[in-house]
């Protein structure tokens, strides 16, 4: 088990060690930004996901808990060490960002500055949701591809990124947001809640949607 | 039956949802938008891939139709769930770009408002071509390569588009017209017939000469 | 044989096709430039590499026949196809850049105008020489990938083209430039024949090395 | 053996020649040097690491040695050829680069004019650290993904010198800086210590860590 928590340590670590390195010291463009964390996933996902399975996200967690795939308990432990891992990542990522100067404020943190909580609340739980049903059909035992599963989960990582990062800043991932939110506190702190509840909606309905719709749990 | 459609239906919601995302929503570049698309492809076909086939195109779905890979009512019904799936997708993106208060005119539609009805019809009739002699071989039994072929098919659908978006905006796919053309209306609207016409003239040419020229029916 | 020929054929076709559209359809940047004729192996390397091997290139096919993996005539035949190949492309090309009303003389043809002869010869039979040795390993029986050749070999020649670039247009393939010299003329035909000599000095030097030094045809 | 030292030379020479051009000669954005560097690792994994493992840098050579995973002689000699490979890349690039009349002291050296040595120190050493993680998992024989490790590592090394780039210039490979300080000289020359010493301490921490806690040399 020790092993497992390390792996979902890890992989959380590196989304948003890597993620926020994209945002914030290559100053990158949507293209960048999206492919440093979902590429982070890919990466962990063929490094780390034969220890753990790779959830690296509280939401994905959940949904395979609902579905049966990881046990309750076990799936209480990976959401406190991927939590561990995103806030140690940010821990990092502050000191970088320090070292050059930045302001404190700037962590990478997820906000929506230009749309109502309304609206941020649906794209996040829509994008989490679409997220879900593509990790759960391309890990199902039957229909999948294993294979190519890292890549697959990591790319469509990217493109919902690239979807939501003017809206929402595009986190489907509660550690995601957490981590940051903790060091740049401000408007990200208050909204966390948002990044917690929104990507934890569309996982469950994923959950059921994928189980019932795309029969991936047969 | 029932999870076939919804495998049509998610994976061309995901290519439109997605291309569109990178094309209003990131203010991409063309390799940005070019691989909004494509990746679409690539990711729905290995999670969606082993349920339906993974065609999430009309102009696909008529070339494995004509090549007996599919049966024809099977395909009608695909079709079906692939508008369906490009229409939900505009309507998810309208929702976002509203929220945004961008224009209603801007849907990631298809036109060609630099070139002749002409040029437009040879562009997308021949980058549908190569698509789909791409498809057909990379999917054949004898001498395809099955692992590989959601990668294949996807970047070359990026590549396709590379080249065309500043012709015709790079469809390849009648439903991908259709769902943001009934949302932007105006000339896409009035140009749509074409992006129905031009891709399934392509992928008729194409399979024919597959299974002649490539022998992939072999 | 005729299905070889066309396999052959269509994977040139892509290379100068898809490549020339990102030079100047997409006017894209360094990145999106290599990619395009790069990521075009690639595919053309999933789809038609299981009917011809996926050579697409002459240099690539001289390596192949002085090591003894492709009988001399059918290379013969094989380089006429990749010429008619990458003449056919840029007949396409000049179609859609004439339709753009781009410059007749802009048709993302290879020269050296910022530096000499000399430095030109010794960057393409370098690259070659690079590109061949990558090939050459990765196809090998004993020691290769060949599920993975198709990417490797695509990005290689996306990288090698990034360094090429400036210096000479990267060529790496005298198909590729005898393609778009015929259409523009001027110092591109002038210089033609340094983009057949150089590419084919650097893949017999690299057939040897990798014979000799890698031990690839063991 | 020979062939090894070959293959660890020819591996060592295309990341430093590619990352070096992406650098220099593509004037790459911080996406595309990231790249250039990451994905010559990963073409090079799948095209010469079925002869040698593929280490390519004396920091993953000494985490392989620590953890028995290469026999103590034959890691000097791979370190030997590796360096003899990148100082052999720097040449090849300064002849590029004399070529364009560009200054001798642009030879894409790594160096941190920003932040202060101990930064910088903690900065390389941490993101070896990562790397190391990652290839010793990706690489495990119980758990890892052999297929896939060749495009987990050069992803990886892309993504942390993305995080990197603006901070050390993200070497993480002794052998990458020694190449291009030796022709650059002044400051990058004067620091090499430290591109030297500190992936070396990550590495080895890595090399701990991951027996340890990732249980990787099961």
């Amino acid at each position: 088990m020790m092993q497992k928590l390390v792996a979902e340590f890890m992989g959380t670590f590196l989304l948003v060690f890597l993620g926020s390195g994209a945002v914030l010291l290559a100053q990158g463009n949507a293209l960048t930004i999206a492919l440093g964390f979902g590429l982070a996933i890919t990466v962990s996902a063929y490094a780390f996901g034969g220890i753990s399975g790779g959830h690296f996200n509280p939401a994905v967690t959940t949904a395979m808990v609902i579905n049966g795939r990881t046990p309750a308990l076990e799936g209480l432990m990976y959401v406190i060490a991927q939590i561990i891992g995103a806030i140690a990542a940010s821990a990092c990522v502050r000191v970088a960002t320090s070292a050059l100067k930045l302001p404190a404020s700037q962590m990478a943190q997820t906000d929506f500055p230009k749309i109502s909580v309304g609206a941020a609340f649906f794209v996040e739980a829509l994008v989490t949701f679409l997220f879900l049903m593509v990790i759960l059909a391309v890990t199902a035992d039957r229909i999948g591809n294993p294979d190519f599963a890292g890549l697959t989960i990591g790319v469509t990582l990217a493109l919902l990124i690239l979807f939501a990062l003017n809206l929402t800043g595009g986190s489907l991932n509660p550690a995601r947001s957490i981590g940051p939110a903790l060091f740049a506190g401000g408007s990200a702190l208050k909204h966390l809640w948002l990044y917690i509840v929104a990507p934890e909606v569309g996982a469950i309905v994923a959950a059921f949607a994928a189980r019932f719709l795309l029969d991936t749990e047969g």
